[in-house]
C-alpha cells in the first residue's frame, strides 16, 4: 500500500424526507443561492421540499446549469453571487450543478481569470463560498468529494479542478427524488459510477486489500442493482443501494494508497468536447476497448475482477481477461449504453485528432504507469470503432 | 435501508514516517498535551518521532493512562491541562489511550462532574479541545470516531459516550509503529474490529447492500491478514492492511442505515469491569455463545455471513448457521484467545451476577431486536462456560 492522506467532511444525510435537514445545515441569516439545471425539479417536487426548509432564508435562485457545466453560464452565477452578497450555495440537482456550485464558489473570490482554477487545478485556491447540495441524479460522485469537471464549449475544453475547500459541507441522498428520472440519466449514472472504480482498481496489484475488497463491492452492488433499478425504478431499496454506491465509487477511499488510471476519462472528456456525447457514453465506449489494449500492464488485477466481480472461474487467463473484458462491454450494454464509435456516428480517425489534442497540450503519457501515449490513445479509439 | 445521517471529518495521514504530519497539523503557538500509555514508546521509537515532529511548540507529558483508561487517572489530566492551559491534546498510543484523550477533551471544559459525560452518553457536551492522534496499537478503531469507553474501577464501572465534537482532528497510522506490539496485543486488536464488524452486520437483512459488501470486506481482511500479521509482525503490507481494516470496522459507514447489536460488548464490558479480561477476549466468549443462542433470529445474516465470509456452500441451512458460528469460534482460538469462561477461570455462575447487574441499571432489552433479556444474558453465559 502507498502512503495517502484521505479527509472527507461532508456530511451525508441519507433517506427519505431528508431535504428537511437543510434546515439545520445552512445557518438562518445566510443569503443562499438556489442552483439548478432545466427545471426538473420544480415537476418532480423537489423544488417545494427545499423552499419548505429553507424557511424564512433569503434566497435567489439560478436555472438553467447545463450538463456538461459551462463557465460562461457558471460566471453569470458568479455575478449573481457577487452582486447579491450571496454565502451559501445550495445546489439542487445532478453531478453537473453540483460541479457548477463548486466553480462558482471557488471562483466567487478568485483574484484573477476564474478560468486558472481549472488550469492550475485549483492549486492556489485560498477559499471558497460554502455548499450544500441535494443530488437528484447519482453517478457522478460528486455529492461526496472535492472535484469538479467544468466545460467551456466556446474554446471546445473540458477540465477538472480538485480542492478540499469545495467538499460539500453537506448533501442530501432521497434516493425518492430519483425515481422520476428519465431511463437514460440513470443507466448514465449507474455506467459513470462503475467506470470510476475502474480508473481505481483496475491498474496493477498495490496490496491493499481494503480498497480492492470495497472497490469490488461497488461494482457487485451496481453490477446487481444497476439493472434492476433502471427497469423497477421505483423500487426503493433498489435505488437506495445504486444511489450509495455511486457514492462511494468516488467518495476518496477506494482511491486512497493504490495506483490510478484516468485515461478513459481523459479520452472519454475529449469525445464529449468534440462531439457532445453523454460523459457516461464516451466511458462505455473507451474502457472495453482501453482495458484490451492494456490487457498486459492490467492483466492481474483484470484476472482478480473477473473471479470476484464476475465469478469467473474456468479457462486459461487469457481467456479471463477476454471474458472480464466482454462482461464490462455487457454491463454498459445491458444498462443501454452502446460501446462504439459507430454507434454514435463518429469516425475512427477521431482517435488522430484527440491524439493531437493531447499532444498540443503536452498530455504525452496518461495511465497508471504513464505508458497510454498519444500513439496508444489512437489505437485505442481506431479498436472501439 | 434506513435513513441515516453520516459524517466523519477526521483526517487520516496513513503509512511510513507520516508522524512528521503532527507538524502541519498542529498550529506551531498551540500548547500540547502529549498523552500516552505505560512508556512503550519511548522505546519503539516514535516518541522521538512525535518529538521531532512537535518541534518549538509548547509540550507536557502525562503517561500513564491504563488499558481500560480510567476516570480516576484520566481526572488527574484534567487537571493538568487546566493548570497549564492546554489547548490541544495529543494521544499517542492505542484505543485506550485515545479514549482517554477524548474523555480528557470533553472533560475539561464540562460544568458539572464529568461522570455525567459517560451516564447521560454526552448529551449535554458543547464544546471540546482539539484532539490528535499517533496510533500505535490498531483495533478499538477510536482513531476515526466519535466514541470512547471509560472504565471506573472503584466503583466497577465501564461505560461509553459518543459525541461529534472528539472526532480525532488527524490520526496518524504508521503500521510500522506497530511492529513492536506483543502478539497479544495484536491479536487482541485483530478479534476487537472483527467483532465490531459483527455487532453491525449478524443482525437481520436491511436492503443495505454497500454496508453489508465492506462489512464483509473488513472480515475477509482480517481473517485473511490478521493470523498472518500475528505471524510475521514486520511483514508491512500485511500490517497496513491490518490496521486499515480495523480503522473501517468502527468508522460508521458499515453501521449506517441497519440495525445494530452491541449486545456482546454489553455483556463483555461486565466480565472486564468484575474479572479484569482483556476487552477483546470477553468478546471472544461471549460473540459465539450469544450467536448460537440467537441463531434463529439472526438465520438470514448467519448464512450470508458463512456463504460470503467462510465460503460454507453446502449442508442444510441449520448446519450452515453451525458451521458459521464454529467457524468464528475458530477465527478467535486461532489469534490465540480462548472462547470459554472456564480458560479465564471464571465461573458460569457469573451470568447471573451479570443479569443482575443489568437489572438494577434498568437495562432490560439489549441486542437488535431488544429482545436479548437480563435471562438471556443469563443462558449465553452459562451456554459460555
Amino acid at each position: 500500500m502507498e502512503n495517502f492522506t484521505l479527509f472527507n467532511p461532508t456530511r451525508i444525510h441519507f433517506g427519505r424526507g431528508q431535504v428537511a435537514a437543510i434546515g439545520s445545515e445552512i445557518p438562518a441569516d445566510s443569503r443562499v443561492l438556489l442552483l439548478a439545471g432545466g427545471g426538473s425539479i420544480r415537476k418532480n417536487g423537489v423544488y417545494d421540499q427545499v423552499l419548505k426548509a429553507l424557511g424564512g432564508r433569503t434566497r435567489f435562485e439560478f436555472f438553467g446549469v447545463e450538463a456538461n457545466p459551462d463557465f460562461d453560464t457558471l460566471m453569470k452565477a458568479v455575478e449573481v453571487v457577487r452582486r447579491e452578497r450571496i454565502d451559501w450555495i445550495l445546489a439542487v440537482g445532478g453531478g453537473s450543478v453540483l460541479d457548477g456550485a463548486k466553480f462558482v464558489a471557488a471562483a466567487v473570490d478568485y483574484a484573477g481569470d476564474p478560468w486558472e482554477i481549472l488550469v492550475t487545478r485549483a492549486a492556489k485556491l485560498t477559499s471558497a463560498l460554502p455548499v450544500g447540495a441535494v443530488l437528484t441524479l447519482p453517478g457522478t460522485g460528486s455529492e461526496a468529494n472535492g472535484a469538479a469537471v467544468i466545460s467551456r464549449r466556446s474554446i471546445r475544453e473540458k477540465l477538472a479542478f480538485i480542492s478540499p475547500l469545495v467538499f460539500p459541507k453537506f448533501s442530501i441522498l432521497d434516493p425518492e427524488t430519483t425515481f422520476t428520472l428519465p431511463e437514460r440519466q440513470i443507466s448514465n449514472g449507474v455506467a459513470d459510477a462503475f467506470t470510476h472504480v475502474i480508473e481505481q482498481y483496475l491498474t496493477y496489484p498495490a496490496n491493499a486489500a481494503i480498497q480492492d475488497r470495497f472497490a469490488e463491492s461497488v461494482m457487485l452492488v451496481l453490477a446487481h442493482e444497476g439493472p434492476k433499478s433502471v427497469k423497477h425504478p421505483t423500487d426503493y431499496d433498489s435505488r437506495a443501494n445504486v444511489v450509495w454506491a455511486t457514492t462511494w465509487a468516488l467518495q476518496g477511499v477506494i482511491g486512497a494508497g493504490v495506483p490510478q488510471d484516468w485515461a478513459s476519462h481523459a479520452i472519454g472528456h475529449e469525445l464529449t468536447a468534440l462531439h457532445g456525447i453523454d460523459h457516461a457514453r464516451t466511458l462505455a465506449v473507451v474502457v472495453p476497448s482501453l482495458l484490451d489494449v492494456q490487457r498486459s500492464s492490467k492483466r492481474e488485477k483484470l484476472l482478480q475482477y473477473g473471479r470476484r466481480v464476475w465469478g469467473i472461474r474456468t479457462g486459461s487467463e487469457s481467456d479471463c481477461v477476454t471474458a472480464a473484458i466482454e462482461k464490462t462491454r455487457q454491463f454498459y450494454e445491458s444498462l443501454g449504453l452502446r460501446t462504439h464509435l459507430s454507434d454514435y456516428d463518429v469516425k475512427p480517425d477521431v482517435g488522430a485528432e484527440i491524439a493531437a489534442r493531447f499532444r498540443a497540450r503536452g498530455v504525452l503519457k496518461i495511465g497508471e504507469r504513464g505508458d497510454i501515449t498519444p500513439e496508444v490513445v489512437e489505437r485505442i479509439l481506431r479498436q472501439a470503432a
